[in-house]
């Protein structure tokens, strides 16, 4: 009998802190070994050449979901999970969204029976709360918390979705209560829904004015105002989509300050701009996505905010819609800004391109990149070190990385629904030739090697909670010149 | 027949730019000449040993005022404009308040038929806009502003006068658009929601907890959040009664990238903690303010921020309500800190505080006593240099101030109708001897010399708009690139 | 006998805060009425459609001085008096500068000793100390002050007159302890010699690497550090010719924080460019100055300071040198640019430049172009109120401006002895057509009315020390906990 | 045959980023696997219950080193390592310091012959640089660098010692051109003599004047202007041993605007303040070190620090002197602070400190902690992943930790000379029981089980350095608008 299932022999070894060379040895899906002359295996992979890394963790998709304006995403959990494994991406935490007026618990059921015979890859829930009634703050998130769905979204722009800022403080106490971690979409709903209407007063509907409608002050604005209340109910709270520099700024200040807030980033505010959406006809539809790409400035901005922990996670926020009447185009080719589906897809090229303009480049280390793409995602939402890691006893997620393949990038080569990329005809080098998912061969030779629905939901445990930090807004004699009086 | 009316002879005049020695003629009620030797007058009052300063302007007080509570201030027209000018102020801006469905211009019409036939100086009204309907916005705004009444207040708090972000930008561009100044009270409305219903839900309603409900922060991100809409539309803002330091860093921060922000504060905010709150029985309902007193530390910063010029303006804030159940004590004495009305007196002792704490005690030069409390708000508003100046041709509005007199505050040395001081028992050296408006002493021998009524409107013109600074968030051309988007 | 020596009749008035219309009467030199109607006068100057100004003060320029490098300006005291006559200028600080082993005394005495026949408008002197000895900083600059030299300047670079960070500390202690004012010009002597040696080594020696041997961060390096030595010892400190954005935004923070810091800022940091150095052959000679002008982005950030009170000062800095063997080209036309002498004229355009594109473009209010460059300096020189304003008692001092005067720069038109002009062929809109001096008409249709050496010496006095204030460095009571340990 | 060494069975390992259940196993001094059941070894260490840490690695101590007043360190390389390893310490980084004069040559040579014999853990040197000549510059110190000398020190203090701005320029261009680390100590030796100067005028000698005269500011203003030229040639520097909240904020500012600068505190700045100096007679003279321990909340922003990437180093800065006529007195009972040793003894207690308080408390997370003192020194001093990790390949170099061990200190328990502890009395939870140093069990059952002179030197290799980043500050192309400029 072999001493393990498979072992990984030869490559480079690269953890969020350290990189060297070493054998895996894994068993029954795991890590179980690391080291040289691990002994026999099953399978032997020869990574001579090859960067070994933990499986990405992509915190932000839209999968399956059906937006607020009632149209679903083009990928189901299947194309969707199928297209990030080929990506390099082992693990993905897509949104079991609440409309108004729906149980939650229904919800999470509704999720994950349509997820589990779909992935192919390992997944959780984040939730997204649009309606928290006294009903679900009491008795429905305590539980589902308790049950493992511990992080959730919340907006403060989209009519349909937006929560007030009392709401955004109701739901961070039960965050904090109970242990959980609460994600925002910080964009002033007032601002953009000013602008747009005059806007469109004027008939200024072109998708370029889709950018013009969400000005970079929406979005610092309602960052700082959330960072401000994460920070009176002393609450965690992490900042999704980050594009404007001036975000970012008011991220890092926070985080300098020692409050708990975190920050995300994502493909788009790297490698598009505003710019982008003014292209002939409706191509610029392909761009729209909340918050806008920026300028250049602010693309420097960006990954200034990657090297210097303003941000801890970089995701897709993969939400694809088909340029098409069931996608971008539900309301036709003459649609203004505010009829087109917002989003953009990315959930394959999430990793190939940070490693090749980040790592390739010379901006982003190795263990950096490794750090902002599996291992924080995986901290900061209760799945470390079995994901993000190549911890002993974590599971056999990796991607075996050439650093020296070069492909220019077609929306063929992608295995998505979306019917485009936005990064069309860059030049990529660096993606990964093996994929593995607890210890099976998820991708090879460029094909899919495994079966739909064989990925696994993910259970997650709520954070510790120490008693003493709850409530202190409330004991006068604490807040008598404690800071927040 | 003499040269002059008046001669105000041997003082030593201060402007905010200049003291030195000269003799004032007076002719008609204005300044006429500043020299020497000026000739002869009808009187001739004699002013060595004191310091001749334009009379104070307080650009912000709640006067014969029905809160959106229905209390009605203490102090009508009469008595406020009476209390004032004992306290060396000449000018005065009370509010003209819309409650929700009214017509501006109804409120405007009963505010002017009800001060002309009691006011003692000269005043001017700021419009409060709580219900800005498509109606206000688009022409009685719009024509009051052509007739004068060039300011006005909006709420982002209490429930009855606050307006939302839309509404706020709505009111900022027709501001920016015909010459108008907007003020605004910026605490965030749902921070002091929420707050308040768990503090009442756990039976905490002493009026100590009027500022636990009041956080710091609920002030300084409303500030924050109205700089950015003030920012994004370019229009002119001044924060109102600022007591935050976190709040006075954003004005500041804001004024040094050269954006159009104003900020004001109040005596209450030096001269006052929250401990004052903590007093025995109902006593802590007295200094119950929005935003409430601080602390020792946020003192400090207040008056770096008079110095370091975060505030141009300094004004009372004067919102007199009895120790009664015409008052405060409307609910009983078991009343919540959220059935106690808000607000404290201050019209009469603003310019003595601030003279002897900060002109006495070296915080303050003289010239930046003057302009704080009559050059700036003068300007601000519209009123200079016919108010708050000593230059030829203004009206001849003088406080004659005695830097050595000294007296211990009690009540019933004020004239307001209050009924208690928040000051009682300070000691204050300095005071006006003579109070001058238009060329009539006011105020001489600590008795009123005028008859009711005897002030007058202040007609006012809006500030000249350069059309080229309309809409600037519109024109995409200008925005791509050029820092909003 | 008529009323007065002289009247100004019918123009706009402005000081540092108030603009009204008004005549002004002036009798022995002085203004002794502000008024209408005044009177007779033995003549009457119709200012109908003119602003009447207070007289410029310059507080910085170089006249009559030989430099460290043993070349004399080109403007002598009659010269620059008359030039700074021409340009509004009534009052002028040039300096008397010590060379290494000079007694102050006689640097003054020989300074007195030259200007007073020569100067056709007042002046006072700023020492320069380069060789702060213990018997200098014991004994001759603590009489001097005494006697009313109440200003001086220390240089931080050039290898002839830097004093390093000890003595600057015991300059500061002198000024606090006497009442005087320092003066610095900050940039890193170490920083600049670095970068010119190595410059010098590869054979770049053209004018233009002037610019590149005195980085932004050379200045704002040293102005930081300046500020935090005026900081430890509490001391007034004004750091001279700013052009450094970084160098700006230290001198605001430390304002912000209510230090006793200043700010000064020229014409040359407004209006040229390091690139202005970069001209053909040696003609970029005639921009090099120290520090050097920076960029367009720069110029917006010095602009930016003129309004949000990081500058309070507005100089000439005037150092003329001439484009010969007597001046820049000394060392003839393969000079490099180290052997260049530094400097640009400037004392008759500082205030039509200012007034012009500041005024006559919106960026500055016609009352802060008043306290710029007239008030403000006498403020801080301790010449107020009687320069830089028009206050009863005030030298007659005044600059009657056309504001709709457009001419053309050439250096033909101007009146010093520099040779060129920096800022020839640029259009001003608004010149003075009067220029006053202590009631002497100076210049009157373009041409000099005055007597060579008609101009006065202006006593000044010590500042007010409290004596609390000394040494708080020293007492380790105070100190532990104070927030300087 | 057994398959390893050495395993480590059953503990919890943790690295800089991961936590994890895993057994280690020794193969000829390294780690040669992580797994679980990893076979047979010839000694089996019980590690239930432990934390299993890459063993500390010290970045800052002075060990058998003669001061620049010529008195020796209490420690010599044989105590000083055998008190690291009972302290949880495997690797050390002494100073080979050069006096003026010398060759550093000789100075590495002399430091490796004394150390070799006697280290009992792994050493390598940084160079101290006091006489940066041309000599040094062009020749020495390159291929010193090349030798794998490849960390050097300089002063901006101590006149023995402190090297000039332009002579750091020299030392950096060298640093960045041959890919070094430069470290720096950050004081104002100006301030600190002229404070120092007037103390001892005025008879202010006793030990507590010694934080006096170290004010905050002379940390601050060194550290801001160490930072900028490191930016003006663009060079890799760290701040050794900082204490002033000031000085944290400045190198934090710099690495949010993505500098180079790295940053580095010390067990005193947690857990002494200045108050300590004002112990009774001499006993102050025990916590005299630069920069002095400051106040609380000095205290608190060290701990801020350490927390939000402003340090990324927690160093001994050991610098044992005893209390009698060998160390710090010296110049006997009556010594003013001038006269008395600057320096602490910590290296022993330097983690168990950081351990109990940060990660017992829950200031910073175990990761953190291994960061803070292993990972990150090794790896911006050129040792990872050899030391600071528990890669495969790495040293086996671990520190077994017994979290609930709790012990209070007295000097007797340690095993350094210095003759004292500044934490005498401290009660730490939390102690290695096991240190074991490329395989070998250095401590056990509290007891030494090597041999002197068992320690290695450590070989190490310049950073590669891109030939593009040299020289920027020269081309004058570039900088045109570069920012420097």
């Amino acid at each position: 009998m072999s001493d393990f299932d498979l072992i990984v022999r030869g490559g480079t070894l690269a953890t969020a802190s350290e990189t060297f060379a070493a054998d895996i040895g894994v068993r029954n899906g795991c890590i179980a070994a690391l080291g040289t002359n691990l002994g026999t295996a099953v399978r032997v992979i020869d990574a001579e050449g090859l960067f070994v890394l933990p499986g990405g963790v992509d915190a932000h998709c839209h999968v399956e979901q059906e937006s607020s304006t009632r149209i679903w995403t083009a990928d189901d959990f299947y194309s969707g999970s199928v297209s990030a494994a080929f990506g390099g991406t082992t693990t993905f935490l897509p949104f079991a969204a609440q409309h108004r007026g729906q149980s939650l618990r229904d919800v999470v059921k509704d999720a994950q029976e349509r997820c589990g015979p779909k992935a192919v890859i390992d997944y959780a829930f984040h939730l997204i709360i649009s309606d928290p009634t006294a009903q679900i703050l009491g008795q429905e998130l305590p539980a589902l918390i308790q049950d493992g769905y511990t992080s959730f979204k919340v907006y403060m722009t989209y009519d349909q979705l937006k929560i007030d800022d009392r709401q955004i403080l109701d739901v961070l106490c039960v965050a904090r209560d109970y242990g959980a971690t609460t994600m925002i979409h910080a964009e002033n709903n007032d601002v953009i829904g000013w602008i747009s209407e005059r806007l469109l007063d004027r008939g200024y509907g072109a998708p370029k004015y889709h950018a013009v409608s969400h000005p970079r002050i929406a979005e610092s604005e309602a960052t700082s105002r959330a960072i401000q209340l994460a920070r009176l109910v002393d609450s965690k709270l992490l900042i999704v989509h980050v594009s404007a520099p001036e975000a970012a700024e008011a991220i890092l200040a926070a985080r300098n300050m020692g409050l708990k807030i975190y920050g995300e980033t994502c493909p788009q505010y790297l490698f598009l701009t505003a710019e982008d959406l003014d292209r002939d006809g409706m191509e610029g539809a392909k761009f729209c996505c909340s918050p806008p790409p920026r300028d250049a400035a602010g693309q420097e901005a960006i990954w200034r905010g990657l090297k210097n922990d303003t941000f801890q996670v970089f995701s897709s926020d993969h939400a694809p819609y088909r340029m098409d009447e069931t996608g971008k185009l539900k309301h036709g080719a003459g649609a203004t800004f505010k009829q087109i589906a917002n989003g953009v897809p990315g959930l394959e090229l999430r990793l190939a391109l940070l490693f090749s303009e980040g790592v390739g480049k010379g901006r982003l280390t190795l263990n950096e990149f490794v750090a902002l793409t599996a291992a924080n995602p995986a901290k900061i939402y209760g799945l470390h070190p079995r994901k993000g890691s190549l911890a002993v006893g974590a599971d056999a997620d990796l991607a075996l990385w050439d650093p020296k393949w070069q492909r220019t990038v077609t929306y063929d080569m992608l295995h998505d629904n979306a019917g485009y990329t936005p990064y069309e005809g860059m030049t990529i080098t660096g993606w990964p030739r093996f994929v593995i998912s607890r210890g099976r061969v998820v991708v090879e030779d460029e094909a899919l090697q495994v079966e739909r629905g064989s990925g696994s939901y993910l259970q997650r445990k709520p954070e510790i909670v120490a008693d003493g930090l709850r409530e202190p807004e409330l004991d006068p004699a604490r807040n008598f010149g404690a800071g927040l009086l």
